[in-house]
């Protein structure tokens, strides 16, 4: 079976990035800086057991970035690189993944260190980070 | 600034998954097998030194789960907990995101080990894997 390329994906936002941070600045005090994710209410159930893990993959939504370049300098190492080569936000689909810390949960709320994500960022989903996973050739879903 | 959680998020696929299974299994012999991710050949630029990193993120897109559960059973420890405290494809936004080893990049055809979709999934983006990013406490964008 193949895929149509062209198909529509929809998604919504599960929720939001709060912060200091009104504009990306990608610098030691943003990577250090904490963050608050709320989630929609409705999905809080979805967090029961979150707090088994200290550090959680959150990805978002760069909804600031409004285009893509296919060719373009990478942070890493300065190199003229292809997206896929790159973090950068100005990627197709526009996905952000950042792996963070988890500090604290209360109710629908995450505490988190390291999300280098701007106020008001959407957030799509969150995923647990299992240590084990990077240390061999792959990873396993939990 | 606050985002709208009503806002509905467009993507569109970037490649396909080529691989030999037809359903997910999550066994040993998925997650060491080997599968092909073909790109949109107007993505193709986008690949360009991503060959300077041998494990990359993919994320793709679960188009044959249909709905989500809150709470629902890991495959991680066994643990009845939240969705977002596992990597079940049962889950809002449906992103499956999964660690893999780069094998082979050739035009725009990646292939890969250790990716635990089935043929014919939509893949939503690449993003490329920095060793020293999980030893701290963070990771760095690229």
């Amino acid at each position: 079976m193949d895929t149509n390329q062209n198909e529509l994906i929809q998604m919504r936002p599960i929720g939001c990035v709060h912060n200091e941070f009104k504009e990306a600045v990608f610098d030691e005090k943003m990577y250090s800086s904490i963050s608050q994710i709320v989630l929609e209410e409705q999905l809080q159930d979805g967090l029961k057991d979150i707090s088994d893990f200290s550090k959680i993959y959150v990805l978002f939504y760069f909804d600031r970035s409004e285009d893509y370049k296919l060719i373009q300098k990478r942070r890493y190492d300065g190199k003229i690189s292809g997206v896929f080569a790159s973090r950068s936000p100005k990627r197709p689909n526009g996905i952000g993944l950042t792996l963070v810390e988890l500090l604290a949960v209360q109710e629908n709320v995450l505490t988190v260190r390291g999300l280098d994500a701007i106020d008001g960022t959407p957030v799509l989903d969150i995923k647990p980070f299992i240590e084990t996973d990077v240390a061999g050739d792959g990873v396993r879903p939990a």
